[in-house]
């Protein structure tokens, strides 16, 4: 079967992402964890927006951020994700569509409203995320469209929904289904936290059922439970077709078998606030990687896109982001093989 | 009386931002007229929201804008305006009062949501804008709490509210209230259509009971018929104890009775949205005027103000400007007499 109607298509936490800027003592303070994503209930949402500065709302969910960038770069992407019927759902849903996604997951009527992230960045530009879940603990197997899973060339997969066992089942279940489609898995790690409390059903899934893996530094570390950065890679070098690690400033590697690129961070950039950057990442690279290009020219592909998103607030892109990828793509060569299916 | 709780108190319509990059094209197909602020029902607003590209929600509303800035500048701010009982109200009602200005206007609980205004902005940075009134049209004057306006320096007045029948007549009240309590009048015209459509009662207004008026070009021409921007300002020269002119990339003209100044606008700004920009030359205008400084200096803080507001995506400030203001001041002069009533 090779009638691939989406590059990609997502799963994902949809999420409107409030953003403002926090000092360190204000984290100290209310006791949140630096550089993590906490889930909190409606009740300390309500507190913590409360001494929350003056915010910026933006559409967020890291796997609606990826489909999102790829659309903005020309690919045809879906997305599966859970908002409720209220005006945040209707700027999220309008927000992703308008980016040229394709997205119906039929919205929640009643009981929960949209989830939202408060987002504090730190002068450091580090952000600290604190996530009401609201409607999209509601997602489940229901909500996946198999039509668009089978007709994907890659589907991508938020390892955030390991906290919701319904959410949890429909990601198994996509995956299952495209594996029996020839439809390529690829999983982000999310959050070290997740990982930690998910170890033994991520190191599952990713010996298994998973073809490209995306992780920051941090989360391939407490997957594999690793105290160096060459002791993680080597260990999840036999398991993906491909992984990608990324590691901030330091850029990022790219394995394959016996490939191995270390692809250095895009000089110079000017960093506002980290929000979205793994996620630009993953959709740089995916993009590319659907346009047949090399592995090395991939992970520069996720590079520069994760400079254009730290260079400013939010998580979804704000230039002109096929410029950027024809920028790269002038410089590339062609992976080995047919891997195109279309 | 000289017990001033506020430095400046201020009605306006309470909006909520949805701003989108355009291309002109965009504004041409849907007949959107360019740089102005056109008011549209639910219905309109809807229709151009799903033909907008991916937003930034931010809070905005004209005379919000002034008194989150004057605020955030380290002033005494109070504001009056009209959300409902919504979630994009509880975006509206936890942003201006993150920044210290007092807000307790009762929400609307029933019938309409809180106003957004859809802004379209195309490369040149210019702003064109689609304005929803929901809840701000239920303003009328019995939110007007009188004891805000009796206790404040300044009361600032949003022309805009001209469109809305009861709205006008907060306006009239507040304006009364405040030359009857020692406190001074000061209004901002808003928008050159709508003054067009209320030229006779902004005269009136203008020449018996405002202090301080804010304008740009486009507004004070139209207020007068006038041909030319001298013509206009020999004009209004008369009426006002002074009147603040912005002229954009041409600086602004402050003018108090034999009084005129020509302020040249900040070098070297980087462009890349409009929108706020009066409204922010307003703040630092009357945080300066508040601080007793001279006529030039009030005029050089919101040259300065603006500068910042241009130079991102939103109204409200992001950066340092304290700092701002702090360098402004360094090389300021005092006004003649006793301004200060406190």
């Amino acid at each position: 079967m090779s009638d691939r109607r989406f590059d990609v298509t997502a799963i994902g936490n949809a999420i409107v992402d409030v953003i403002a800027s926090a000092d360190e003592a204000l984290l100290l303070e209310h006791r949140l964890r630096k550089g993590a994503m906490s889930l909190v209930d409606a009740a300390e949402a309500e507190r913590l927006y409360r001494i929350m500065g003056p915010g910026r709302e933006t559409s967020g969910g890291s796997a609606a951020n990826t489909v999102a960038w790829i659309a903005a770069l020309g690919g045809r992407a879906a997305y599966i994700g859970k908002v409720a019927d209220d005006q945040l759902g209707d700027v999220f849903t309008h927000d992703i569509r308008a980016t040229g996604v394709t997205y119906d997951t039929p919205p929640l009527n009643e009981g929960l409203s949209t989830a939202r992230c408060l987002i504090f960045v730190t002068p450091d530009a580090h952000r600290t995320m604190q996530t009401f879940l609201g409607a999209t603990t509601r997602l489940g197997p229901e909500d996946v469209n198999m039509d668009y899973i089978a007709r994907s060339r890659i589907v991508y997969l938020e390892g955030y929904l390991w906290d919701q066992p319904r959410a949890k089942k429909a990601m198994r279940d996509a995956a299952l289904r495209a594996q029996a489609s020839g439809v390529k898995v690829s999983l982000t790690l999310s959050d070290a936290f997740c990982v930690d409390r998910f170890r033994d059903e991520f190191l599952e899934l990713v010996e298994h059922h998973v073809d490209l893996l995306f992780a920051n530094e941090a989360e391939i570390l407490s997957l594999y439970q690793a105290q160096t950065f060459d002791e993680a890679l080597q260990r999840v070098r036999p398991h993906c077709e491909v992984a990608a690690l990324t590691r901030s400033a330091l850029g990022s590697v790219v394995l394959s078998g016996d490939e191995v690129h270390v692809i250095d961070a895009e000089p110079g950039v000017r960093v506002v606030d980290t929000t979205g950057a793994g996620d630009a990442y993953a959709a740089g690279f995916l993009y590319a990687y659907i346009q047949g290009c090399d592995l090395a020219t991939c992970g520069r592909m996720g590079g520069v896109m994760a400079a254009e998103v730290i260079g400013h607030y939010g998580a979804r892109p704000e230039s002109d982001v096929r410029a950027l990828a024809a920028g790269v793509l002038s410089g590339r060569t062609t992976r080995g093989g047919p891997t195109r299916t279309t």
